[in-house]
């Protein structure tokens, strides 16, 4: 039998021991509170769905990347999920009628993808994503950016350690055209656009050439992949860069201005070569990077007005971001973010350290004791260990980041308890009936915030 | 097509919008704060196991309620979690020998089982799972059910309303012994226990005999399987009533005595009745179930002593109980304990909803002004409408329950704004600079309370 036991987690998935867990907690709070504070609503659907609702936009090629099983004696295929956005689209459609627009949601429910596990990307991971739909103004783009930026501030991130690189398909594509490119081949274009960084220079020229782009064409659109502008550039300055007209370049522009408008210009960047992987985006799309390139693409997103559609609902524009716990968690680590202590001192504190000091009446007491306390809400532990040395017990409070120490000792005999507060240091004596009141923990942030 | 899109989640699953998902906060909410206060810390583990993880315990019986799969070209089989404790004892195992015992850990995960879909019974359900692995003494098994008591506590729910049926296997061993079974046929004495509500009584009364129970002790038995004792009853009492010695009921007569002592007397019944289908369970055994009986069980649990070691790690007691969601809210609604309005009044409350008036200047303060409350922590919302109707738009901050509308008006000329208290009535006029200080909402309950 291998040392541990014989069982493992399966390949590309990961136990959560408490440290762990509260340090994915701490990510997932901030999602939580950023998605909360503009007005987001939280939503989830199935681990698993049909597999066809994975194929309607991807395609059969998908299949492969995906754990898909049927029941024992059933007849339907389903697959884990792999991405949030099929889910969402679902319901959006089976209610479209009912809900009031635009619907803002955000879901952080675990994804899975049968890929070979590598840095970066595992099996099953958790993924935050927030989506806007039913809005066409630059306004939803804006809003969804602004969540994504406040959570990752949230997490003691700064403009200095990550970068939104912005991007809009339609100018993009408007400069292809003037390049060359015909309407038609814009997908593949935007495809090679999204490669270029894993291709050989030449071979990215050559495909190039079959889009219709030529020899001066094809330097313009490798170019145009690596430029970056200052998010202060207006409409005529995106278009001159692009070698388009400026009112071609005004979508990109009027994103950027209502983007430094909130504040968040100091975050991003515009990145032309920037347009994701996936077919379905139509018009601003992003993503979030570590500010040195280091690690994967922490987000990405952008806007996606013909998808509702696809999967039988309304036409409705949307825009939305799928952000993963994974490289976030690898940056804030990489960035000094997170604590030194592999999440020990993000574990909720202990409020009351309940001490007998050995007297049958003290230890009697302890019972009804920690349930009184427990009513008013306080968070209270005391040993299973079989000492009564004070000492010893006082360290083991210290053990669990106890806030105070209650010792019942030879007080006791006049209905008395001595109070340790152990942030302090200070000790006071208080009658038992005092107790709650000497024990209350200090206000801490209010939930959802 | 079919009305609302060609796509349905998978049978027996779920969708959650905003208010089914608030319902599901709020229940996962007191949870978890009943587990953070009696000590427990939060772990996870994978949605999916290998599947010999879960034939270790169960046979390979079970294979037929899991939903099991295998990677396209790979050659491991798993399956979707259908119960949290292989996880568990899988990663107690793991680290054994690194863990300050007892461990103490929950875990709020979905489950799966690829059962026909029925009342209390989904495909995917969520489970929180409360574990102490390490600790002999009863006083475990107290800490354990004060832990589901106080969860149901903080969730409406009273004496009145669910009931903890508890007994002990090895008490009721005792008596089945001295009723004539044989030690190596108690498991199947269990099982019989276990099923006789949905058996005939003529047949339990054939299936006794051949447990070497005859005529006399198989009326005993079935009496036995009835019997309600008082949760005051002491070791003589529950021997009497089992026809057993006084000592061999002791470890009953002590789970009794310590759940009085911690003051969690007035919720539970002694029920000799009550053993649990698993075969793993070695002492304490618990249900809760709605006091009329209604429904399935909410929750169940008990001691496994042996369960550690059969996953490859060392010899280790351990106690804890599972509750799903899915009966859980349905008592909740039987009862009269969620919001009428189907969740809605559980959702978070925007704190601010910014409102223009129309004037240029106050369109342009919008956006940077919202930024700036978020940065605050504040919960801001804003039309995305065209009207600029102050009385609409009050009516819309409404909607959302805000606590303040601020409007950007007339008054912004001499940067001011005016501050409606939306829950007072009450209208005041401020400096722009004062305006985060007026909106600060109530201090609220601390998170993992």
């Amino acid at each position: 039998m291998a040392a541990g036991g014989s069982h493992q987690a399966p390949k590309g998935t990961r136990d959560f021991y408490p440290e762990e867990m509260a340090v994915r907690r701490h990510i997932e709070s901030a999602w939580r509170h950023a998605s909360v504070i503009h007005g987001f609503e939280e939503i989830d659907g199935p681990t698993f769905e049909h597999l066809s609702l994975y194929t309607v936009k991807s395609g059969e090629g998908i299949v492969n990347e995906l754990f898909s099983f049927r029941r024992a004696g059933g007849e339907d295929d389903y697959a884990l999920r792999p991405e949030f956005t099929p889910t969402l689209a679902r319901m959006v459609a089976a209610r479209a009628g009912g809900l009031a627009m635009p619907v803002k949601w955000f879901a952080i429910p675990s994804h899975f993808r049968a890929e070979r596990p590598q840095r970066g990307r595992l099996r099953e991971f958790i993924q935050w994503n927030v989506d806007m739909v039913g809005l066409e103004s630059a306004q939803a783009d804006v809003d969804v950016l602004s969540t994504a930026v406040v959570a990752m501030e949230r997490l003691g991130l700064s403009p200095s350690d990550v970068r939104v690189r912005l991007s809009h398909r339609g100018v993009v594509g408007a400069a292809l055209i003037a390049l060359g490119a015909r309407a038609d081949q814009l997908a593949e274009a935007f495809t090679l656009l999204d490669r270029r960084e894993k291709m050989d220079p030449a071979d990215f020229g050559a495909r190039s050439a079959t889009l219709g782009l030529g020899a001066g064409a094809a330097d313009r659109f490798a170019a145009l992949a690596k430029a970056k502008l200052p998010m202060e550039s207006d409409a005529a300055a995106i278009g001159r860069a692009l070698g388009c007209e400026s009112a071609a370049a005004e979508p990109l522009a009027e994103i950027a201005r209502r983007l430094r408008e909130a504040g968040l210009g100091p975050w991003c960047d515009i990145d032309l070569g920037i347009v994701r992987g996936l077919a379905y985006y139509t018009g601003t799309v992003f993503e979030i990077h570590e500010a040195s390139g280091a690690e994967r693409a922490i987000a990405g997103g952008g806007r996606y007005d013909r998808l509702i559609e696809l999967f039988g609902g309304p036409s409705l524009p949307a825009v939305g971001f799928g952000m993963g716990d994974v490289v976030l968690g690898l940056v804030l680590k990489d960035r000094g973010k997170l604590p030194p202590d592999g999440g020990a001192s993000l574990l909720p504190r202990t409020d009351v350290f309940l001490i007998s000091a050995g007297a049958p009446e003290a230890e009697a007491l302890i019972p009804s004791l920690a349930s009184s306390l427990r009513a008013r809400g306080l968070h209270v532990r005391h040993t299973y260990k079989t000492t009564r040395n004070v000492g010893k017990l006082l360290s083991e409070a210290g053990k669990c980041r106890a806030r105070f120490a209650v010792i019942l000792g030879a007080e006791l005999a006049e209905g008395q308890v001595a109070v340790k507060d152990l942030d302090a240091g200070s000790q006071t004596v208080v009658p038992l009936a005092d107790l709650p009141a000497a024990v209350v923990a200090p206000p801490a942030t209010p939930p959802n915030r």
